[in-house]
């Protein structure tokens, strides 16, 4: 039976409000949450102001879902009531494609978005996480680890993957010098993870004030970017760099700064875009690349690593009333390092 | 000993003129060529026409070398007196660093170039190929197959390994999908090697113009970019395209014509850069990457492939007297495809 829940989301650009939303009926293949948890991702910002173009109203954010198995459908074999369980940024994909088939269901050009998508299976635009429910096929649940707190698994099902996927995927591992731009909700998860992974990193930040903390967060080194001459001493230094910021970057100063053959992945996806060089790709046999959160089977081996190595994201738990104040905070940096919305105060 | 020969250099950015320089005399290590043929690059022309930087005059230009051995000193193992050999971009580099080692020297900070670098054997200003001899370490000397003519064998030291080291790098083979932006000297030289690599070759130009010919050298498909439209039916396509000219290109719509993994290699060296959107690379996870012509060991393989599979650019051989008029020609496009040099006209 589809189901009235209680929600929050956008009416407009301007503000978030207490609605009431439908899930649709489990099918054999679905698994229905009671969620208790989803982080605010800046993500969830851009979409509901428009920033990466329309959208349709009332639109729930929110992809970085933990909560708890009510119900599942008769084909469902992975999980049982009860389960601890997480959604993240996809909810379907085509499962006909090549990405589909090779496990990088990201990059299919069909998937299904957990919010603002077309549900392959009932038409209906996909309705995110800010909520007290929701329903999806089993193939996009992944399993929260029992020594993951569910409030603090939250941001790895977008944050924390968005990290991992990069460093997993240019094989990243104990040894490998990786430079992480920006330490915010996504690079501070991404130090901890790296770290995890047995790197050597480095956070580039714009001035002195977050070092304290990305050394206590493990960050072998870090580096202010204020003075851009900071640079002079880095050339051909990391075998990877990850900008996790959306502002504009001295894309040619990182460039320089891999090692031959290095890659520069780029997770801002702020307006600006890219400029370089030509020089500065040729002269090392650089990569400028990118890389769009992560695959369900990264992301369970991300929430795996991050249980067994007892990783977990900074978060500010906060109600629901408080989203559009959340939002402010985040456009701010005003936050350490990532809300939570408690949904049971919906 | 030391030996005054005859060139052609350039004495201003304006003209060249033909001269006397000295040559080092050969030492334990160096092998001494008599050069028959000396390729013209576009590099030749951004160089001497200060285009990358200020240069010392008198230059002489001429990276695509090929010519005779007439000595070699005492330890030299691998050429002897009559060996049929070619230079090309490089003279020598430090030995000592990462890529030195790990046989990517054209990478190291301190390799020799073959003119205006300076030459670690004697602190003299290196003089290029357009030139009847000059005297080369035999770790930068090539052996040309007795089955590639000199004078075609010239533009591979260059152009052709410039082309054949990212599909080497990148792994190129039978079924790789392979797009070469430009039909000029590089690529269509490039088209020939991708073809005697096994890949499926299709050919970028701004017009049709080019089409006969491209399909000739054996490009599966031809493109003509005039209209950008073309592009809505190549998304996800290449595995790798390869960009051969120094002209803007919009690298948002190359990139999304790669499929997921796929790299964008820029060999062009324009004053423009590049510009992109960070979505262009973040969708498919493309990488956008530079190369720098190839290695030594790669510069023989290509060698040892364009013999034993009979690949020859097409080139027009000039006198000396003629490389002025051959550059506003090169930069007119009005060459098919390579000017080569017989330097006996000095």
């Amino acid at each position: 039976m589809s189901k009235e829940v209680k929600a929050w989301g956008a009416t407009s650009p301007e503000t978030t409000e207490p609605m009431t939303i439908t899930r649709r009926a489990p099918d054999d293949e679905d698994v229905a949450i009671d969620i208790k948890y989803a982080g605010i991702c800046h993500t969830d910002i851009h979409t509901i102001r428009q920033e990466w173009g329309p959208v349709k109203y009332p639109l729930v954010a929110g992809h970085e879902i933990a909560g708890v198995v009510s119900a599942v459908g008769k084909n469902v074999t992975k999980f049982k009531v009860g389960d601890r369980v997480g959604v993240g940024c996809l909810v379907n994909c085509c499962r006909e494609c090549d990405d589909c088939k090779e496990g990088e269901e990201q990059y299919c050009l069909n998937h299904t978005i957990t919010y603002g998508g077309t549900d392959p299976k009932d038409g209906s635009i996909t309705q995110g996480g800010y909520s007290q429910y929701i329903v999806v096929d089993q193939a996009f649940v992944l399993s929260i680890p029992e020594n993951l707190p569910l409030d603090k698994a939250a941001p790895l099902l977008c944050a924390g993957v968005t990290m991992f996927s990069p460093l997993n995927h240019w094989k990243a591992g104990p040894g490998t010098k990786v430079g992480i731009i920006g330490f915010g909700g996504i690079g501070h998860i991404g130090v901890k993870i790296a770290k995890a992974m047995g790197c050597e990193v480095t956070v580039f930040s714009q001035t002195e004030s977050k070092k304290e903390l990305a050394l206590k967060f493990g960050s072998d080194e870090y580096i202010a970017t204020n003075d851009l001459q900071v640079f002079d001493g880095l050339k051909r230094k990391f075998d990877m760099i990850i900008n996790a910021v959306s502002t504009k970057i001295p894309v040619d100063l990182y460039l320089a700064s891999l090692r031959r053959d290095g890659t520069l992945v780029n997770l801002g996806l702020g307006g600006e875009g890219l400029q370089l060089s030509a020089f500065s790709v040729s002269l090392g046999r650089a990569n400028l690349a990118g890389s769009l959160i992560g695959s369900v089977a990264e992301t369970q081996k991300m929430l795996d690593l991050c249980g067994e190595k007892q990783i977990f994201p900074e978060i500010e738990i906060v109600p629901a009333s408080y989203i559009d104040e959340a939002y402010e905070r985040v456009l701010k940096s005003q936050v350490q390092f990532r809300f939570v919305i408690d949904v049971s105060t919906m």
